[in-house]
């Protein structure tokens, strides 16, 4: 178990396992920019928005944050250091705009669960969630769950099953249960499940190897 | 076959078969996001960045938009208003930021295929695209695959098998091809391929039915 705990007192019972937001920092910036996404999709054109000058607005932010940027060897060294959670990964990471972020917490029997919310930038069919996304948000707890239980490595295989659409708009609660571990074979699995009833299953098999960090 | 055609001179042989971005509007703002995206996990917190500022400018751009957006059910009518592509899914969707986006195009032997570069936003272990990111464009390859080559539905079952860790900053190519249809059964694979070697497959069942589109 390499997976430090934040803290003891999240709205789900047991410590949580993904990395907690900063007040401040960059964190704050992706979380405004997360609201930005959402925003100029819930907005479009034909409303009267400026798009064009935010457009040369948000433009002009990204140029100023390259012009401060660390080459990507060495930003890839900064991210991979210690061993703890990632605090960029595109799923709980609160340094990354794409995720939503999914807060995930520990449980005695070693599963893990968390709950999000999902609005228009995850959309597949029309109202729901789209089948990657879900896909996505599992296969990152069924890791994160190999890391809470016991052994943990990389996917070699995943299986998702989609039972009924998961809707946007109402939480949804992502849980993962480590099943079995032989060898270096770890199968782990899990759901994700809206008003109690379950939406989508997966069964992920992961082999217990890993990626070296970058120095 | 119900998605219209856009263009028949893009870089990959065939139509393509993903919607088009727009010179300016929503598409520019959107492409400017995704920079944003990219620039802040690129600089991170250390590097002398004002992320402060930059949070409070992005707030007030999110503000800005939110006073124009329509009620959600009003643009969720006008989103899925005509029987085209869609413009704003999280794979291909010009104006989502979480898309990369990929563009898809589609062969005379009813395939599909696309190319696409990925940074940071998308990583899953040191330096290689996340497992759940691989699914992502998959399922929507598939997708688009069947809308390309004959009937299509929503996923049912999508297995994916990782053979090797897929790569950022590299061009990975993703196809699709239909395999069969059984009745309202329908089975679709596909891979992405990096350097011309296969890192990930999927096998999908997809089922001809449709949820309803607003009005």
């Amino acid at each position: 178990m390499n997976v430090p705990t934040h803290d003891t007192t999240g709205p789900t019972t047991g410590p949580r396992l993904v990395a907690e937001r900063h007040p401040g920092g960059v964190d704050a910036a992706v979380a405004a920019a997360r609201r930005l996404v959402t925003a100029l999709l819930r907005t479009g054109d034909g409303t009267g928005a400026d798009m064009d000058g935010i457009a040369a607005r948000l433009d002009a932010l990204a140029d100023e944050l390259t012009e401060k940027a660390p080459t990507v060897p060495e930003r890839l060294a900064e991210m991979w250091r210690g061993e703890g959670v990632t605090r960029h990964d595109p799923v709980t990471g609160p340094e990354n705009a794409l995720a939503p972020p999914l807060a995930l917490h520990g449980a005695e029997d070693r599963s893990v669960s968390g709950t999000v919310t999902l609005d228009l930038p995850y959309q597949g069919p029309p109202g729901h969630v789209h089948g990657g996304v879900s896909a996505l948000l599992l296969d990152h707890t069924l890791g994160v769950d190999n890391h809470w239980a016991g052994p943990s490595g990389m996917t070699a295989e995943l299986t998702l099953r989609y039972l009924r659409p998961t809707p946007l708009f109402e939480p949804l609660t992502v849980t993962g249960r480590q099943d079995s571990v032989d060898g270096s074979r770890i199968r782990t699995s899990g759901e994700i499940s809206a008003g109690g009833k379950v939406c989508v299953t997966a069964e992920g098999l992961f082999i217990n190897k890993r990626l070296p960090r970058p120095s």
